[in-house]
């Protein structure tokens, strides 16, 4: 039977370019189902990416194969890839560190091929569209059943590109993290737990002072959207575990003058 | 066999909200097909969202199972809930009118159940996200076969919260009446019908001036969006039967200054 | 069994006009998978639909049926119709051109009927959106095996509305062109091939003077996105075999004042 296939990209919706992998992977998969799960990935954003398929790939069906599109090397010497997971999912993408985060998640990065093969690439392949002639083919083959192995020669997983989420720096009352994503209605994700919270000493319930280079607030924990108030600021734990910066119909990201990557230092608030 | 899943929401196709939510429903009801109504609800707008749902069902399959997720109270004390209609349909979302004007077109809600079983929910459940872990998961089960009774105990239909679309105050040659909604044309949609207009002594082919606390307007009645002449602003019956202002290539929306909830006064042109 | 059906539109995806079509071929054509191309094109845009469903084609399977809605003269007396191409490909949509790339490309316009079976249109028929009414359901029926003459009556294929992309004008070591589109990125897409290029007299290698109405620019062949340099411009052949204008992380329609339409004078760069 064919496996389902989950789909994340750059690509964006206005194109027709996620449109036509999609078509590639018809022809090739029929019976296969395709999962859009995002195709607003910032552009070129690896880490976005890389993000959204470890945190959705356990919510999707257990023989998914994960296709990720964030591919800013398209044409260069960078390698199309498929690999295998300890926990037996199959992940296909860019070397380029878009789908390490969810091997790290799945038990590491158990195989790996370079996908080379006649009989899956798409020829002339495009020098600037792997995802129709490379990727999407190369998932919809194995979606139905091509053994991974067929897809090209064997890469040493120790030499595949990783990425790291970076870690607060956790101190006596104070942490330094960085923003790692802004979604659409400005909320803020940043890269830190609610257990980082607690081993820095801030209670439950304690209201946090939370500082940029480009602005800064006080803000309350709460538990849910609904707690903020109009004019307040919010902290709760987002749906992925991770500590959120909200507000009232507004846009945090805007207050904090924060964007993806900058710096936060979170500090009792007086 | 497994039933389509007519899902409609505010989540919007940036993020993974709505990738997300199809990945857990793949993986509980492989084979239900997802019809995807629209995700692109303004933020919050449960009316809206209550009205595409309306309005979309009779022209989705008999089997289908309604899913909405237009959900400002998500983790606060409003149920989530799955309603039969009178005519057979099983809709699923939160107890907030959501739901309420596709049960009143579908012979009102017969039997409804609060979801609450421990086989249904993902846990731990997000108080951010009921979306992935509570709505999706339940929609996937009943499109899978699961009797509704199965997703936890019955509610009183009466108690459940219903809100009822503004009818317009028609007198001789005069209509109050306001903005439904507006569309990505700048198309204006008024809560008011060609019989109503016909009622307050309107002839069919009268020119209507519409006056906004914003501005203004002087409109033909025209059958379809090519009769519109440079410069013109026209009046036609849209897709579901509601009056619509448009313009030629430019916003109605924009020359009359009105936003959704907007009152709209409909008189003779002089 | 039921054929796939590849969908392209100018319907975007906030509202539910896509999604109600998607219902409609769902409740029609149970079995048949949809194909999103993409429902970005934009408003009216005739020729960028006819371009998308034309080079798409060819990447689906064969027995994919094209339904195209690009309408701006829907309700008007413009027929909406069904084309059997040379190759066998079944294209539906209105007869203004939408379709008539994809069938040049695939054999030619073989058979045409226009759509008027009362089983298939859905009444009473909106005059505003034929793509609920007409489109969507003769797609949905031929997908599902309904012979095309059963649609309606036959249409001389001499007759049908057909557009053509305009050739540039190819002179020694100077080429007219035109924009043919811009993407998400702002990347410009140009009316002319690289054989082109060459027929003029250009080198591979060679640096080009890009001239609009609105700005100008030096621009290198380049192969892909990543060959381009901060504050460079390049040419390249993009994944449908034109030449494609590009920036590093900028946009090059910015720079060169161009929209879709607009003139362009290639000659050698000083």
């Amino acid at each position: 039977m064919s496996k389902p296939i989950v789909f994340v990209s750059d690509l964006g919706l206005r194109d027709e370019f996620v449109g036509v992998c999609d078509a590639v992977m018809a022809r090739i998969a029929p019976a296969s189902r395709v999962i859009h799960l995002s195709h607003g990935v910032p552009p070129m954003d690896i880490v976005a990416g890389a993000l959204m398929l470890a945190q959705a790939l356990p919510f999707s069906p257990d023989d998914a194969v994960a296709l990720g599109i964030v591919d800013p090397g398209v044409g260069s010497a960078r390698k199309p890839i498929a690999v295998e997971t300890g926990s037996g999912r199959l992940l296909v993408g860019p070397d380029n560190g878009l789908l390490s985060l969810a091997w790290q998640a799945l038990g590491g990065a158990r195989t790996a091929v370079q996908i080379t093969s006649d009989a899956v690439l798409l020829t002339p392949i495009s020098p600037v569209f792997h995802g129709r002639d490379v990727f999407a083919p190369a998932a919809a083959h194995v979606a139905n059943g091509l053994p991974m192995a067929r897809l090209g020669p064997p890469v040493d997983v120790e030499t595949l590109v990783a990425i790291r989420i970076r870690e607060p720096v956790v101190d006596r009352r104070r942490i330094e993290t960085e923003v790692l994503d802004i979604d659409r209605f400005g909320n803020v994700r940043l890269s830190v737990r609610p257990e980082q919270l607690a081993a820095a000493g801030f209670e439950p319930q304690e209201a946090l002072e939370l500082a940029t280079t480009g602005g800064g607030a006080r803000a309350r924990r709460i538990a849910t959207y609904g707690d903020v108030k109009v004019g307040e600021v919010g902290v709760l734990v987002d749906a992925w575990g991770w500590i959120a910066v909200i507000r009232y119909e507004a846009s945090a990201a805007e207050l904090l003058g924060a964007r993806a990557g900058d710096p936060v230092w979170i500090v009792p608030a007086v």
